[in-house]
């Protein structure tokens, strides 16, 4: 991406005293005055909060009568770097809230840790740090922490990004992968496999434009509404790497139960489908970035899905399928076609580096 | 290293279900069964506490009565992996564990996220985990939440490492880069130099065998008997990359205050002075990732050496100079030759990816 088109897509996210046509050299991870004039004038002041400001050697932040935190870190190396609906910025900060989220936590502060390749575009960087500070404005996270490594040229795709992560769980919220019961529901928050499809259509595998978009998006808010909704919700969690198929095989283990999904209640939006035929791929095993399963007691089923459809991110909210006695550890699929096949974990690396 | 010398210096961590003369496949990064049984086959039984072990999205801690929280993350690049006295675990597990310390928390829960390379021997990267299990069980932390991608052949140096933390901020204490004071005396944890110099030498870049060994270490213990003597700490920082010189620059910006350093007071080992005269460098620039620096009212400085002094990692202590109402922000060094001259920060990059 051009010096040029990068700026002229999002303005300069500050006025910099770095140059927007430099590049990132080795001295940028030195400890000394490159690196001080890259934190302050890349990354302190788009990501600004009293806490950052201060440089000190971790931030210190307020965290009153909370009991229990939920503490998650996810490392994200994806490529291309910039693809429709996102970039490794939006993905870094989001793949981070989400995991928080899942747990029912109300995630607060998140750490970024920044491996950039010699010869990277401090304008690209520029970029990505901005796409960091409006999905943290929008999840409403603080970023309290940071770190700058620079390694030769060829030893990273630009650049790869480290989020960690700090959440308060609410008094009373247990979730857990291993709380799913026999008679409770499958939800999942909309159509599945964009991210996936949406990357490799970046990437130019496709051989066509798939006009798909990614997902990425915090999904903390809709969890919020879901629990506000519901104490009954009992398990949580994001299909990413290795897909639906993936993460009920996980619940399924954790659980010790049977899942059974009704495949024609599944919802793939026409292009991911399509997509998925020429390839060969099945969109269970598609990474998403901004979906959700939620396992919730049968009872309250209606109740959960509804407060989803009244939001952003869940207003594509659909039933999917319900949790059996056995086969324990098990994920079966009743196909459109009538007959039920096993779904196992994703076996071997489908598509390598998607977040 | 080869497979059998990699085991034979550790013994095997666990009973693997996973082959020691295995490599990284792109397949352990997909999310599905290659990535479950590297979690569970090579990460978790080291690592092992009921945190990691339920394996959910994030890891869920008992934090009661804490009110304010050290956050701080790390990433690790350092070439090559393993130097005498730590490897890039060791290293991972204190990097972070100081950024706590040094803002007088109590280090609690650490989170890491690996990114690794295809190709990696299994057999190394086991090595590597069971360091950062027993650097942290040195430390008294927890890991409880990790995350692992694998890029390409070429795409990193075997792996790299981020580790982010939380620690517990103890009621009264409030250390900080901004607190030094004119008058306050300055405390050198030990002879400085000996990270760098190490790394170097293993790197096969000195040309001569230097018998430096890297001071890697936690250093809360030391941090924990500091606060215990004395409530007059005003700043404590670890000078890594960039070392004293850049370290003690950002303590006189932040602050805005002068510090004047006594040359022949500041300990070096022999061998790392003649490392660095061969060189050209100076020892003040080299990293350290066991030293502290503290800045201490002066009538409270004998006392906090004299506890510093009866533990491991600080029994070398030494006053090393003095902070000064002006020239603010500047560091200055008494020679030993009694001239009197500016040090300021680390200019370029001395030893990239040192850390």
């Amino acid at each position: 991406m051009s010096e040029e088109k990068a700026v002229s897509m999002n303005g300069p996210v500050c006025p910099l005293p770095l140059r927007h046509d430099e590049k990132i050299v080795l001295g940028h991870g030195s400890g000394g005055k490159m690196s001080h004039d890259l934190i302050n004038g890349l990354f302190v002041p788009p990501l600004a909060n009293p806490i950052l400001a201060v440089g000190d050697d971790a931030g210190i932040v307020p965290i009153a009568n909370a009991t229990r935190l939920a503490v998650s870190t996810d490392s994200h190396v994806v490529w291309p770097l910039f693809f429709p609906g996102g970039d490794i910025g939006k993905l870094a900060i989001c793949g981070t809230v989400n995991d928080l989220a899942m747990m029912g936590a109300t995630p607060r502060y998140l750490t970024a840790g920044f491996i950039l390749e010699e010869g990277l575009e401090m304008a690209l960087l520029a970029q990505v740090v901005d796409a960091m500070r409006v999905a943290a404005a929008e999840a409403g996270v603080k970023i309290v922490a940071g770190d700058t490594k620079v390694v030769q040229r060829g030893k990273a795709d630009g650049l790869y990004i480290n989020t960690a992560g700090v959440g308060v769980v609410p008094e009373g919220v247990t979730l857990s992968g291993a709380n799913a019961q026999p008679g409770d529901i499958i939800i999942l928050s909309g159509p599945i496999g964009d991210h996936g499809i949406a990357v490799l259509g970046a990437r130019g595998e496709l051989g066509f434009d798939a006009d798909v978009v990614s997902d990425v998006a915090p999904l903390n808010h809709l969890v919020a509404t879901m629990l506000a909704a519901s104490r009954h919700i009992h398990v949580l969690r994001d299909p990413t790497r290795g897909g639906v198929a993936s993460t009920l095989n996980e619940i399924a283990r954790q659980s010790a139960v049977a899942i059974v999904l009704d495949e024609k209640a599944i919802p793939v939006r026409p292009s991911v489908q399509a997509a998925c035929e020429m390839l060969g791929f099945d969109p269970l095993y598609i990474a998403n970035e901004g979906k959700l399963l939620a396992v919730v007691h049968h009872q309250e089923a209606d109740r959960v899905l509804g407060a989803m459809r009244q939001t952003r991110y869940g207003e594509e909210a659909v039933i999917i399928g319900e949790v059996k006695e056995a086969p324990k550890t098990r994920v079966l699929l009743k196909t459109t076609i009538g007959s039920l096949r096993v779904v196992d974990m994703l076996a071997g690396e489908m598509l390598p580096r998607i977040c």
